[in-house]
């Protein structure tokens, strides 16, 4: 099974890439190639089986068809410029997360349509959209037909890419899975232009011995999951059976609703009171504009009961993942 | 005031030209120039202002650009591929339903932002979208908050030109109304691509004396509204206070919902039985198959309550209202 990821070489990307090298197989299929694709090509990944890297913009179509060559049965496109980005800069939003996902389409369709055509099942497509695709803000619990009202650039832009991907499914073009993920914590790495980059930080900084700020009062809540629960639920829609999800192709998964204040309390009891005194509080009306119109829980009914995605894990295994997983190589990268 | 019709070549853009000549008004205020754009640059209209007829693809910036000169203050966006058209030819679909909204998008920003700003208000823009962007179907009597789930491609294009006007109007690019149209009936002229273009066969062609197909059950309910209501909601729509749509800019506007009987039975009412025998029950699951998806009901609230969108006249008129408007002409242009 050939295998691409477009946005490669992010966190959730090189995440998965090792996931799928680690096990070489995809369910129940030896994995025989990967394409990492991203704006600079990701760096290689050791793997039991050919891992190609490419570098291109996912808006250039001869760039994006390049990396999902012929043969290949699922892509996992993350490529997207992130919130506040895509807000302070509109026209490169578009390009990015609507003209990309455009030319994420066309490529899937050439495998199945035209003179590319191999006569191959449509590609398994598994596209990230966002929470930032809803409105409803702190009093909301989104049913799973909870329409998208999105308050922000990102959002809009993951809402078109999820009609685009889902109209391409139901002419067979491609077999899409839209998921919309929650705020994903904790990130390793440093602050990023994402509104929500905060929510990772709070955790993040002080395990690292950094002060950092909170920019929101901590009753706010935010819908979040893991990396660790984000690569199972890619796993899980790359190979799941798309027949129950019929034309509706966007899945609420089963993340968590928790405040910033139940989030510092997990920190403080995994890593002590003096990790939560590294928290300061700085309003920031500016971010809490974006993040407050996000939906701060969903009921994710579908995904759970009737789709098969797995539960949340708890904050505090949320704060250990980070420090197994992410602490050392984040404290490496920056440093410290 | 100077005005754009997108689509000015089209039946309701072209109706709506004629109306703003007549009126040579838009509200309060006088109309200084009318632009009227599309595939082929449509043929002039007599009006007490100056009328530019211009042709071009809406998917062509400079086109658009051209179309939407400085001092625009209301773009009305009617041009579009209908549905069976863009069923059947995805690409088309998509280059005139998503990168024309995008060209519109970006000439209406043009105005008040870049070089050639000229520090007026964002211009507003109504925008046609369509009930083919709802699944619902027969059952259906959608609330004003219905999530978008689209069945054809012509829909989830239409979804995504709201979202990309809505969101250009959060951002004060442009200040857009989204008409989320019903089924217009009774169309002049002749059958064209859309799926929907039986439910006005079924009453136009038996008033020219021809026999005609209906392709449903009579039990079929449709949502649809009147070429005359249609363009006096265009002229709301271009002149209504906006800060009540916050940032939802879909209004599902107050048609009628009306079985294919209730139809056929104004049809008799009007123009007799003999009328009535030439429409022929010739089934066909391809054209039910897109109209199926399409939901028979909205409740309408807040187009009626809140914004002061007027109430849909009864079948019999709309019988009426074509025999007033349009009957003759389609006689000649028809030959009959």
């Amino acid at each position: 099974m050939q295998i691409t990821i477009l946005g490669g070489g992010g966190f959730l990307g090189r995440r998965l890439a090792h996931r799928l090298a680690k096990d070489g197989a995809l369910g129940d299929r030896a994995i025989t190639g990967l394409t990492l694709f991203d704006l600079q090509a990701p760096p290689p990944v050791e793997a039991p089986f050919p891992v190609r890297c490419l570098g291109g913009n996912i808006a250039d179509p001869a760039a994006v068809t390049a990396a999902i060559p012929a043969g290949t049965e699922v892509v996992v496109h993350l490529a997207a410029v992130v919130s506040a980005q895509a807000e302070a800069d509109f026209d490169l939003g578009l390009t990015v997360n609507v003209h990309g996902t455009l030319a994420v389409l066309q490529a899937c369709r050439a495998l199945t349509q035209g003179p590319r055509a191999s006569g191959a099942a449509p590609p398994r497509v598994v596209f990230t959209s966002s929470v930032a695709s809803f409105s409803g803000g702190q009093d909301a619990r989104l049913e799973d037909d909870a329409r998208q009202l999105p308050g922000n650039s990102y959002g809009a832009e993951k809402a078109i890419g999820e009609l685009l991907l889902q109209d391409a499914s139901r002419k067979g073009f491609l077999d899409a899975v839209n998921i919309r993920l929650p705020t994903v914590i904790i990130r390793p790495g440093r602050p990023n232009k994402a509104a929500s980059s905060f929510v990772s930080a709070i955790l993040r900084e002080p395990l690292l011995g950094l002060e950092t700020d909170l920019p929101v009062p901590e009753e706010f809540a935010v819908w979040i999951c893991s990396p660790r629960r984000a690569v199972e639920w890619f796993l899980h829609a790359m190979t799941m059976d798309t027949k129950p999800l019929g034309l509706d192709r966007g899945i609420n998964p089963p993340g968590r609703s928790a405040t910033v204040g139940k989030m510092l309390s997990a920190l403080e009891a995994v890593a002590g009171p003096e990790a939560r005194a590294k928290v300061r509080h700085a309003p920031d009306p500016a971010i809490e504009a974006i993040v407050g119109t996000w939906p701060a829980s969903f009921t994710a009914e579908r995904a759970r009961r009737l789709l098969g995605f797995s539960e949340q894990e708890s904050l505090e295994e949320i704060v250990q993942g980070f420090i197994e997983d992410d602490l050392a190589a984040t404290r490496a990268e920056r440093g410290l």
